[in-house]
């Protein structure tokens, strides 16, 4: 089994399990089933029929209230009101694509560049987190006439045939293309940027061996689907220097560490460094579909001589309007602020209970974005029906979470960015609970 | 040259030619190159800056209206109350992925999936048409076992690296991959299913030799980049047939065709055949981004062995509405059976000026969406700078509308489908103005 097919399995409902559930849910589930087909999973042993959302919770169709310490799409809170006053507002007036002038992409566009260092001076909208990855990756094709990727061994970045291609988390099989090549994610201590910088290196030089050539590194800088690596801070910039020396781009997937998580407004900022191309989705429009590329003038020329490209929903104006709320809602709530210092007394809560519980083999992470790992207390192996258990049982006290990691044995606490003390102690003290009884 | 800078070239916007333009529309110029850079195309020789949008009505920054006979996405008006207050009412609600149970995404599932023959009966839920088309290819890969694709020469179906490959109008190089081969557009008249299925078998015998294998014809039925292709009707049924005998898939892309614009629900059934899969996108939330796959459960389930797929944004609640509003305005303002007549009517029209006007070599189409050639009266080469000389004038009368073809000298008529004889009749009257001073 895949390091892809462990992580979901997790959290997946399998059909099996459904006859003791009650009538209504048996028939929508059927119904889920004849509609979406194999393509349909849900999260829990016992599903959740959702109705309503505000903050930091959810409401299922009993009116019961659910902390979210899962979702990063609805970063600013779910249904945050001025989010949704400004995507009704823009279109009740106009909604059309880039090929006429309109003032609120470009002011979006003006405001988003403003938040990149200097060379970054160049946006392409898209729609999704996987259309902007599949772009970044033609555009490190163009500029370097190289044909080979280097990720990490359980990324994920996205769903498009190209992107998926870097997305182990994804395959079923074991063995990447030809093109891709896996490294470990970061170590969890001792010389986190020797050991990662050593791979990469190993990587590149047997990319360029195989006469495909090396194009690009793309990581996700919070290391979301590997198991949460942030520290020390900076030690992805010896990457960032082994990848220039070798001709290649470094392509940082914002996705997930984007717009505030880690306690800054981008994930790579972390680690000192430039990139040459980042990469833009999930909590950009709050849960309007968008997405974005920032790249360096002369990249997207290049990339612009090999092929036409235009997206028709990329950029248009209620995507700006979405887009530029969530940068109001970021500075007027200093959610920033509040992710970097809510998300350390987070994470030394949960470091207090790792002094108290053995099962609980580490606690990683940055700003609003934390791992914790389940592993037997005396052979230190991953623990993943340890974090099975806890989710579901979580899910019995209305706290939702999900597990990531390639053994699928880490918690991975991504909460809205309103997530403030209040929550964190209520949550600190349902988990405590949980490995008390466990 | 390619097909696809001929296209583009009929209506881009130039940066050479700014010099004459008002200061302040040089300095909006200035900071769309400055931001969005190589990748910003316009439209017309004048960019237009657009504030707002109303049925069939886009209203520019000074107040003046035009007439849209162009934007194919707001498909049922610019900007309709019934599908932006759904859009609003939801957002304010619950905006959220597909791994709980929402009650809209499923009921949005179960009436569109109504709307399609029987064993077309699961639903994959994306973003774009992009996407989708991304989606059914690698559908059709797991299926078949096969690599190979045909498209039309001019086609154009999406911008993800994989669905590039398959739209010869975004190329700048004359060839296509290996595993694509590419077969003329239908013929205007004279033995049109015959000639497609002649081309059509010797592009798979072809595969079939090369060892790529054939895995799928993908049309979009209306052969909207193509020049539009309509009749007879009936005439792709041959090409089905041929596609099945030799193991293929048939894709019809629906994202142009699709939600009434010819006429009918869908494309595919002006040629009575039932698909192997349907892509969905621009219409279906008028503007709302949103697209969707329909196969056979089947289908489905053999891709979903070989990959993990999950589309973050896709089936959100949000677009759920959308799309159900979409399909309310169809029904309720009579759009199908508008598209039908009042596109018989333009279409009447246009024949009646073609018989005025030498230069018009073709009418074409169905429903709402025609296709008008302009040609050397004397030797009846296509004429490009006559469709972009009455596209730049007619912009000068207030009606927007744009070109297609592999030649680029076809005016692309494709109003929202709220488009109603007085308008046909202002169009009719500002075109013969158009030619008669040309």
């Amino acid at each position: 089994m895949s390091a892809a097919r462990q992580i979901l399995a997790l959290n997946r409902f399998e059909g099996g399990d459904k006859a003791g559930f009650e009538a209504g849910l048996q028939e929508r589930l059927a119904r889920r089933e004849a509609t979406f087909g194999a393509a349909s999973v849900l999260f829990y042993e016992q599903p959740i029929e959702m109705v309503r959302g505000h903050g930091v919770h959810l409401y299922d169709a009993a009116g019961a209230e659910y902390l979210d310490m899962y979702n990063n799409v609805p970063s600013v809170g779910h249904s945050h009101p001025h989010v949704v006053s400004a995507i009704a507002a823009q279109a009740a007036r106009l909604n059309i694509h880039t090929r006429y002038l309109t003032r609120p992409v470009e002011d979006y566009a003006t405001r988003l560049l403003a938040q990149f260092p200097a060379p970054l001076t160049n946006l392409v909208m898209t729609c999704t987190g996987s259309e902007s990855n599949d772009l970044a990756m033609r555009i490190a094709k163009a500029v370097t006439g190289a044909g080979g990727f280097i990720v990490t061994r359980a990324a994920y970045h996205g769903n498009t045939e190209t992107v998926t291609a870097i997305s182990p988390s994804s395959f079923t099989a074991a063995a990447a293309a030809a093109h891709v090549r896996l490294i470990s994610a970061p170590a969890a201590s001792g010389d986190v940027a020797g050991q990662f910088v050593a791979e990469l290196r190993a990587a590149i030089a047997d990319l360029q061996a195989s006469g495909i050539g090396f194009a690009a590194l793309v990581v996700d800088s919070i290391f979301s689907s590997d198991g949460i690596f942030a520290d020390p801070a900076g030690f992805l910039q010896p990457a960032l220097d082994a990848v220039h020396e070798a001709g290649g781009l470094f392509i940082a997937d914002e996705v997930q560490p984007g717009f505030g998580r880690t306690g800054m407004m981008w994930g790579f900022a972390r680690h000192g460094l430039v990139p040459d191309i980042v990469t833009m989705g999930k909590p950009m429009g709050n849960g309007f579909p968008m997405g974005g590329v920032v790249t360096r003038p002369e990249f997207l020329a290049r990339f612009c001589q090999e092929t036409g490209y235009f997206n028709t929903f990329g950029g248009n104006p209620v995507a700006a309007a979405a887009g530029e709320a969530v940068l109001d809602v970021i500075e007027e709530e200093g959610l920033i602020e509040n992710a970097a210092a809510t998300g350390a007394l987070l994470q030394e809560g949960l470091l207090g209970l790792q002094k108290e519980f053995a099962r609980i083999g580490g606690v990683r992470g940055a700003g609003l974005f934390l791992g914790l790992d389940f592993c037997d207390p005396d052979s230190g192996a991953p623990d993943q029906p340890m974090a099975s258990h806890v989710i579901n049982v979580l899910r019995q006290k209305f706290i939702l979470i999900g597990a990531a990691g390639l053994y699928g044995h880490t918690l991975k606490i991504r909460p809205p960015l309103c997530f403030r003390p209040l929550h964190a102690g209520w949550f600190l003290e349902r988990l405590r609970e949980v490995l008390r009884a466990a």
